[in-house]
């Protein structure tokens, strides 16, 4: 039972420098206090949440693996990767517990090539543009499942 | 203080017969069951919310026109409109308040002209594909951003 | 017994005019001639037809949602709404008895944009270029359905 | 005045295959059975109609360059020819009496490529996805436009 | 001749908002100053005109389908319905007196999914990013064309 | 203040055959006459107009170089290099006063290549479609400005 | 020495029908009208042309193969199999003498999907759109690089 | 089980040519000695293969009817109808035993238009580039199944 | 009589190199030797042939003007021009006599943008590939088209 | 003579979890079976065959290098890469003996952003859709090769 | 040697502009210090730099022609032609000496219609969003390939 | 003061190999030998020069973090990344010195999917097609920037 209410934040590439880069577009944040931040939401929510990040798309699909394995829910920000990483996306496809897809700024309203996240499809939902917020959302929303099931 | 804390969750054309249609993308909860949900959600939260739907692109456009004059920010799930309706669009972009757009399903696993939404570029964010839940997730969003303003 | 025997001829926006506009292309059977014409040929079939206009795509709408109810077959002629109404064909899409789908003109000899029709799709088929006659034989074909369900 | 009453109903590529081919998409009913069909309903509505298959697309020019010269109405089923033959497309341009296009299965719900004909620009028009009541249906269009003239 | 001097304004969505909305895209002007300064520049230029505003389709295409019927020159905004509105290019396709199509902004200088109209195909001629001075400008064009004629 | 009531009226490739060529598109009226056309709807509006037309791309460059040294307003109709030429546009782009671009037929009822204009974006607005009356109103339009000025 | 001045004239789908079809594109010679004029037209220049047609299209790469074979420069006409008859293309890619492109009418004046022949690239040249002279001009040119030969 | 163990090797257009064109692309054996070498390579593995090419897509089309009928596995070149034949792919649906594609060159690294196959879709799968090697390869994949099965 | 002989013969850009550039692709012959070429077949069939060339836009199109008020029958090997120059396509579209495009290479053989030639649907027909006998098979169907007028 | 028979059999991406991801896609093969299968096909060939897995794209691009140095044939999957790794492709271009590229599924019967493999132009062939025996015939083929070298 | 120690600077339309016109884009310096610059660039490199700028592309044109037959390396920016003048580019694979393409602002970062320059694929080289920078390392380039050669 | 002299030369995917592959595309000299080239450029410029060099996307964007906290110019040569890798992209977007985008080779000269980089609208600006000399030109440029500063 305890095993169930364990669920992974992964992020990818550059979102460890968070709170440092382009802060009008993913605000003012770092990653350690986003990651604080999750952690939180989780512990109020009765999920044991564990966060990382990584630059390496190889480290990011071994996380999914393992998450598989586990049959662990999984909150994921693809970040650039999200645009065309087939890879991430076919390791994606494989997990056996929920996945929802998370951006902090709006992709809609930015460049072109950001409208379209090849991860979407074969995630359960997406939540963008919301912020820090959204990966509390998202963890809200796992804890909701797991509850109902 | 009481104003701010008004939200409006408008639901566009064919969402009236939630439940009662294609359930295997939809659900199993009714309109009226969503409603409820939404002003449950929005108490719990300390929000008025009020519920409306509409299969008229002019009353939805109407009810875009009150909430940018209240100032009031709004969940809205365009529906179909989403995918060609520049004139529920142009409504949203008068908002004054924050926007969450609102999907039940998740359009990007569904047919390719329901991947785009003309109205995502003038929202703040986007919610898909969590079901009834989205719609308690923007509540709570709408709820933190208020209790932060 | 009665009610599987009704059936319904739905026309959207500007078939109205119908006569009096285009006659090169759309014929000069009017509007009030078409309709008669319908329920004569329904009577002949011994479907009790009912034959309805709108320029109003929610009315349109709401009475999709009435024969989805009610298990009534439809015939529809969607007209410039074909191209765009997303709306539309989800309202198709829940109905419960078969749909046919009925242009006057030929919309593959006309331009680009009218040669695509987003309803066909979850229509059981389509007829187009045949003039009035279309009614008619789609008609004639639901009345078959029926005998032979 | 015999003459003018001839209608020819022709088949192209794999329709001879009928009844034993993929009949979740094209019906139970043989080849034999829809020329029996079609032939039938001609009779009772007046046609001597001939109705002839081949999946050879020169001898279905062939077939339409004597349909133009005898100046016969024709209903054609393109096939698979529907999405490239030019060939058959220019046939069609030349024909003389009116020309009605009939596929059994809704293209327009299928994969992509077949939701374009080559063919439908130069027809009068289009029945698709009413199974072999199409071809009745184009029969009784055909014998209605004939005791129209 | 009273009759051919009446020239009639029609506004669409969300146009009644004019000035209290993006005020750096369409101006300061109120939509109630548009008005009286399209009767004012019609009086000056011995011309009844009469404008109207609605954020409903259907009632666009009403008034244009009264104006097919009273041979009435038109001035028209078709604001959002302008890029996906089928439904209101049929109807102008129907007029029987000359249309002017008016954008207050250069819609070519704007987003991407705003470069194209597909009214303007039918109309006589389009005027855009003029601001207001776009109607009176279109107004002075239908008076001198009803004096040449 | 002499200085900014002077106005320039730019026409581009081909214009100099006006009334003598393709006359069903561009109408009957010469080119003298539409420069004197010109001139004396400045005249009437306080406006010192200069006519000017060329088939050599660099005059036209050259000319709208001296319009932005000479901070004067410009009619513009680019004609045939509206749709390809970047050094035409990027002319354009360097004028201190307002630039309005005229054509003389309905661009968007042509040919696709002539639907759009690459100088467009970088005009204050287009009038098109309006014939000669096109230029008087581009004209009337920058008296009115002058005048708001 | 006589074999090398032998050329065949090669004539796609349809082609026979010349004259008796669509005289406002094709012209109104005849088939046979054409099969002499060739002929005739290569007397005059020392060449024995044998002229051909089919509406098969395994028969005009047999042809091609044959003529491949004896090295026979050719003039062919692939009439509507220039649109997509891969096939031709192959079988002309293997020829051994020049091969010119023929087409009666200018197919870039004509419907978009004509303007683009899948043969062109293959072919040392293409005359289109000079009627019947398009066939003498083209062996005319291969009678030239045979003398020059 | 002798019925079960025949396999046969279908070749499509212009495949007889072998060895006398372009022998940079397709190699230096002859059709004759692809032929052979098919059949040797059946009789090693126990398959009694057949070998058969034609230029005609109607023959074609009927020996994969009889293959349908007859549950024969196929080894198919569809050469240049790859790239257009939906007549080919229709059939090659109807198919009842394993179907492999084969192509001598690699598609992929030549023309663009060769890059895609209509018939790969309803094929097992696909093998290219490898020369002749390819069809023993394909014949040794069919054994292989045969004895799994 | 003597009026309706003369034809010109109009090259574009970079013409005037003939022989010195690119000779793999555009042959040896210098560019006065083509204009001798051009004289002396005008003069064998009849015709008062004049051979120009430049390398400016505006003077080709004052040429094709002048060619217009002249009726003259043109050649026109509008060179880099053709792909791009709606000037150039719009002074053709003057001319009063009959216009025949001539490229000296296979355009359709080269780089994907020199596939389309804007000028082609104004011209009666095109010739390319054939070297410089292009210019002289044009000049013998101008010839042709005189004589027979 | 030794080092020439060596090949390597390199896997992309996720291919470490077959046996165990959408078994109904590729299969019920793990990948240490494959692996083994493999190294057994290669030995009855003669081959010493190295079989690796990395789901690291510098580690795949480092082996390519080393397979370059060692002039050693590779059989490569590159399973997700092969939608968009440039790097990967630019490394199998710099090999220098014999690459064949395998795919466990049909990719052209999948999505449509698998049907492209940006490796195939640079390999010398590909198979697909033919499951684990792909990998038997890849190897079959580079023995073959290597065995005529 | 002098002769070969020649290079030309070759600036195109609206770059006599500079200085004056849109400085957040193209900077501060003049037309005439860019060209001071080169030269002095130029002469610290022991080239005689000559620069030259035109607002006609038949100027440039002739340009090109003359460095064509004098073998001079040319630094060309082409402006607004990169985008759409083959005759420029035509022009420039005449060259006999070296070319770089030089622009002054990052072409890549502004309006999409200027990602693409139809010079490049004929140039040595590209270099932009330098400045005038840019020129001063072409030139340097140069230098160094002459003194190389 | 120092510091800011500091300028990283960072090499992607494949470029280790230089020298050793594709000669004629990147040209003779080895990776190492580039290396010393861009020191020894950077000393005499007054500028220490640090070349790295990965294979793995992960290292680059963590260098390239590295780059923006120490603000550094860069010279970036993203190789086969440049096409798609938008996790490259994101980092250089958050540099905080100037960077300058380098390829050995033309891009625009070489395959369409080269002519795009993703890279390049974040950088300063590119140099491509100069070979090793793009790398020193670079460095020049920084150079002189810093020197201006």
């Amino acid at each position: 039972m305890d095993a169930v209410r364990e669920v992974w934040v992964l992020n990818g590439v550059n979102l460890g420098r968070l709170g440092t880069r382009q802060t009008d577009i993913y605000g003012l944040t770092s990653y350690a206090e986003l990651a604080a931040l999750c952690e939180a939401a989780g512990r109020a929510r009765g999920l044991a949440v564990r966060v990382r990040q990584t630059d390496a798309e190889h480290e990011l699909v071994g996380w999914l693996h393992e998450a598989a394995d586990a049959a662990v829910p999984v909150v994921l920000n693809p970040a650039a990767w999200s645009h065309y990483s087939v890879a991430v996306r076919d390791a994606c496809a494989m997990l056996t517990a929920p996945l929802v897809e998370v951006h902090l700024s709006n992709i809609h309203a930015r460049e072109a090539f950001r409208h379209h996240s090849v991860v979407s499809a074969v995630a359960a939902g997406v939540i963008c543009g919301l912020g820090t917020d959204g990966y509390v959302l998202a963890l809200t929303h796992l804890a909701n499942r797991l509850a109902d099931a």
